[in-house]
């Protein structure tokens, strides 16, 4: 699978520009949640792919990496449209009471798992190991550091 | 925001790209099940927002529908990697035993949905509504084609 970094760089581009309002169409809170919940899923098992990687689980080979690098970075634009009000407690996920009353503290959150998702792309074009380790070692961080606040165990 | 063609194949390109190995790295069959419908749900979604325009129910919004076209693009090359070899019947989900019997054609009608969401970025580029409008549905058809044969009701 080979990868040209010109387009690659168009389609990051293209995934910043995709910051869509919080006003989604979601007939139902279910949907919401199921919405949000399924880009998780899509996103953690792309970020997870890239992690095994970096624990040498499989083979190292740089353009797989940026290939889910580039959805992580665009999944990870996605699930927080789905936290509208009245969807906490609807669910038997996990999401806690905590995202609606400290919103500001779980947008700021996920803000940095977007930024640092955003450099693991980056670190993953690098075809660099230690460096995309390193990278993928700070989002995984920006991932828990939410979870440990605002999902419940 | 106009069409521009090179640009739009340079993009199918990147997109192709990213059909990665249906090898994936899925621990257990309900992981690859939960992560196939986790693409499918968050595909739909988007998809039923530029349905939502095309319909008249929400306002025409050309940036708004390329938005959700770009996602839509990118993740219908997902959801199949999740069909994997012993995950007919092991779910609550509609997939068909007729996807893994009728192998070849379920990946020519995925291989369609996945051509038409490409023309429906391209349609949503052109910023004309009538242009999405068809584009829409034939992308549509796309889907139900595949629906009709492969997924239970």
């Amino acid at each position: 699978m080979s990868m040209n970094r010109p387009l690659l760089a168009a389609f990051a581009v293209a995934a910043a520009a995709v910051s869509l309002p919080a006003a989604a169409q979601f007939q139902k809170p279910e949907d919401a949640v199921k919405y949000r919940q399924s880009a998780m899923t899509v996103m953690g098992n792309h970020f997870g792919r890239i992690g095994a990687m970096a624990a040498g689980r499989v083979p190292y080979d740089a353009a797989t990496a940026t290939a889910n690098a580039e959805i992580v970075a665009m999944v990870s634009r996605l699930p927080f449209a789905g936290f509208v009000d009245g969807t906490a407690g609807t669910e038997k996920g996990r999401a806690s009471a905590a995202i609606w009353s400290k919103r500001a503290d779980f947008d700021a959150k996920a803000k940095t798992m977007q930024d640092e998702v955003t450099k693991l792309l980056a670190a993953a074009k690098t075809n660099n190991l230690d460096t995309l380790k390193a990278a993928f070692g700070e989002a995984g961080k920006s991932c828990k550091g939410c979870h440990d606040d605002f999902r419940n165990q």
